[in-house]
């Protein structure tokens, strides 16, 4: 099941030490003047290494596209895309072919298939999310001819919820004691229609919360007042109605995230997603190899020690992704 | 998209105030024996009326099976079942048809549709939810024989989480003051097999995620440590692998809740559901009708304060279609 | 896989003996205004009994419409319909249980799941057939509403291609031979724009066949020139295009029968569906039982010696199935 | 909607003169070894100029795999592949920007999506089959591990049934006059279990059909006695039921083309295809321009007279991707 959406379906496909990670968009529609080098700049936010923040590997993902396009322009038909991987060093690897690594898919990929592949985590690598952000970047830019904007913000990273340098402080605190941090995006969808979203099988959160809870070390999705609307009583949670001057009914408040009855009631969108630490760290810890020892286990040159912010673009894209998908669904939904 | 699942899949219909509700479960294999007594016993946990909890409305919900047995065994083919919808009272709705109900579908609806079935809120009813009972019910006994077992719990109510006493005081409280209260709602799988789940696309978790967030008065997912992980270091939230009395691969904690990489480790898998509390209060609120006119609001007559101990049954069905699929997709992951 | 259709789609349910088939119609679009009467009149086309063609048993079928609707208006939810299995005689099939008829699904649907329902076929039967009729009854009414008219006619009958005196005398030898016959239905879609149908997956010949080869009896299916296309040369195969009085592009023939690339270029669509003569026959054949003995079989009471005239309403029911969910996809073909 | 297939299913990309075509083929089971070598035999069947029989230019087309692979055996992950476009004669087409071809998809492209590339037919052309020559590859090898086995022949080319040479002369005779002929095809999987198939939607038929007539160039599809059975007697189309040596069920004829109920009997299923002549000939054809303009066009350079050979390559992919689904899809019919 490597595919996303009804409509505007992402079909993807790479292992992160393989020739090539790349995927099919189908559904998009014809006429969309499309801006590669948009994409491109999607796909370079989600790189490590561009800000002290992150690690300083550089992987230089390229997209190349290679079909659905004439002078820039979509034909309605599939764009075909994929992106090389340059940064094969598989060397690194031999010695981790007989060990499930804590945290990590290795042993659930060995139980489920019989077979994995050891360099890079193969398909479970979070390297196939640079598909997501490709497909993303183009469902954005249709989304944006719309007047439908996508943005997000770091609201707390290793439980620092203050400004930048604080939680700078808690990264390079971690990154210190060979460890790693988590933390929470939340993202917002502003300009937005009522009446995107399906019901039952294709409620809007339901459709976002898949797609966030597909992304690596994503633990858990709320919108709206989420976890804490559980401690609310009713009146406290009520968005009343009113009409604002052009007498449009708007919501006085935005308790509901935007998404009554799993669909657009025209106010911004606002869900939080929230990431776990990165998994790979220095500090040791315990585990087995498929022969039955214990070993002992401690990352080895330079990791992440937070993906948080690198993982902004890749909220987005996803978003972008569920929305415009929604934008064509309800194209069938009046006769 | 009135469906759910890939190979088991419910397909849904019905309004709240319709003839009937129901829907069509396919992808049921053949051969299995099912208990259709068991299957009603799930409705009667959903319906309100049966504890101090809960309303003392009584719908008297019956499943009828309309296809898919013979003497008690699948044959393969689809099950089609019904339960018709006793309790028509629209008198009561007839003023409601110009008012959009805060925090309810009512707007959305009509904004999406150009159309809105008044009574009782139509197909965004938390009606529908009772066909998700019944097919969840024949995907439960299914997992049963395979050794597999869901439960529920409520984890707090309003914000209190004590015991069920203290829980029932803040309900009482909150209809006291015709308000209502959410929840939290923590679900648990035991006795699942390793490799569960499909990589990227159809991650456990995300299918899960899908599942809950298309459950009325859902507002958040997260499982292992969920949100929490958002504030942990690496070192904390790492669940080391080592080996039980059988030579079998085990966690030594669970902050993964039983999935790591889209898969199940063969651990509990464990999530937490966030309920908001239930729109309808008599607390006065503020909205507008079709016209334009503001218009106050309180709810009569009895409506449930809490839902979060209906809602119970409700989660452990949507659970059990989505482990259930995943056990018949797993089918197919080797050759 | 118990569904039709991408946007449009049938989810169909029943056995022949059960309580009721029925189904689900998801994706219907909102505020279409249905004549249910009209869904009827086209299930009672497909009733026998109904003239000295077809035999005279009388199965009243009567459609009960569940949900979708509001004062005879959909809602752009699903329409769930049962229709109530009236005619049970299961005695009659108590002999049958151990034997396979010949030219039925009793052999391979024991093969599959390892159990059948004996009575009347179960799932395999035809009366499947009459769940089509309703959704396509619906799809009907909205190509009309959009120009768009399904007609068919029998072309032929056991190779009787004259008039219908002619068909009638080759079914009343065959009939009072204890045989049947089959024959060719020709079905046309006229009133259509240019540019419906998907490319390669969703091509409209390819949606059509696999809708026509899921008839029961079916047994082949041609478009266009169809079969005699493979005995001609290109430059009598060949559509030329001239401009009508209007300016618009037109082809001078129709060989193409109306679909180029697998979308309709506005001529219209034409196609030919063969059925096989019924397999139930009083003639006596050889078969086997369960238990390996050789077993003689000839079918007692009326049965009917040729279902062509019947199966009309079918073809067009699933062609208007087909064409309206082309028309819903075409909506995203272009942004 | 540029995909087939429920379980296995490849997804596939590529106009004719872009970059590359190509897919992604996800649902392949981990643990299968798959022999490339073998794949690019398939590829090579497929390519025009390698008999007589068919034209002189030489596509070398190299598919190349990125992903779903480990030392040739499958991971479970998704197939990634694309063949490069390498013979681009781009110049060759600008004088064809603003014409119709006659029975190509020129028109109905640009009717449906407003814009259209013109070289090579864009995603129309005959090219995007190679990617299925590539999916059908892998699911063939799959099939031959199981036992297995599909075949095809031509039967007949241009009306003309005998052997290669007199299909030959009919070949040359056309390709002398400036004309192309069209042909039949017949397919024959052997080696089945009874039981493959789903019920309604999924009839094996079904599958077959909507696979044949996605193929460039085909009219029509029939299996078994296929339109012959409409002008025979039920008693003449009869397959009889018999126990051979082992005991096994056994149908005495093959009527059905080894298909009754939509499901498998074990039987070879047998059907035909039938494809039009090419339509592109150097016989001069009226048309008509965007602009209005009357247009002569007769093609210039090479072109094939007779697709219907290297039609075979093709016809037994798409039969082999349906016969895996198939295969798949069967795990989970029991319990």
């Amino acid at each position: 099941m490597n595919y996303f959406g009804k409509i505007f379906r992402l079909t993807a496909f790479g292992e992160s030490h393989g020739p090539a990670i790349g995927g099919v968009i189908d559904g998009v529609p014809a006429g969309m003047r499309i801006d590669t080098d948009a994409v491109q700049a999607q796909l370079d936010r989600r790189r490590p290494g561009q800000s002290v923040l992150t690690t300083a590997r550089n992987e230089a993902d390229r997209v190349e596209f290679l079909s659905g396009f004439l002078d820039g322009v979509t034909l309605g038909s599939p764009i075909g895309f994929i992106i090389r991987n340059t940064n094969h060093r598989s060397a690194d690897y031999s010695a981790m072919a007989d060990i499930y690594r804590p945290n990590h898919a290795d042993y659930t990929y060995e139980a489920k298939y019989g077979i994995r592949e050891v360099r890079g985590g193969g398909r479970a690598s979070a390297r196939a999310t640079a598909s997501f952000v490709v497909a993303g970047a183009i469902a954005r830019q249709a989304l944006e001819t719309l007047g439908i904007e996508i943005s997000s913000e770091v609201k707390s990273v290793g439980g620092v919820s203050g400004g930048i340098s604080e939680m700078e402080a808690a990264i390079a605190a971690a990154k210190s004691d060979g460890d790693s941090v988590g933390g929470i995006v939340e993202c917002r969808v502003s300009g937005l229609t009522a009446g995107l979203g399906e019901p039952l099988g294709g409620k809007l959160q339901a459709m976002l919360a898949q797609a966030m809870l597909s992304v690596n070390a994503v633990k858990g999705f709320e919108y709206g007042d989420g976890f804490a609307a559980a401690a609310m009583h009713g009146s406290e949670a009520a968005d009343e109605f009113c009409r604002d001057c052009e007498g449009a009914v708007r919501t006085r408040s935005n308790h509901s995230g935007g998404i009554q009855g799993g669909i657009s009631n025209g106010a911004d969108i606002v869900f939080r997603v929230a990431f776990k630490p990165v998994p790979t760290i220095a500090k040791v810890l315990r585990t087995v190899d498929r022969q039955g020892n214990d070993v002992q286990l401690g990352a080895k040159g330079r990791h992440d020690p937070c993906v948080v912010f690198r993982a902004m673009p890749i909220v987005e894209a996803m978003t972008a992704m569920v929305i415009f998908d929604a934008v064509l669904q309800n194209r069938s939904a009046r006769f």
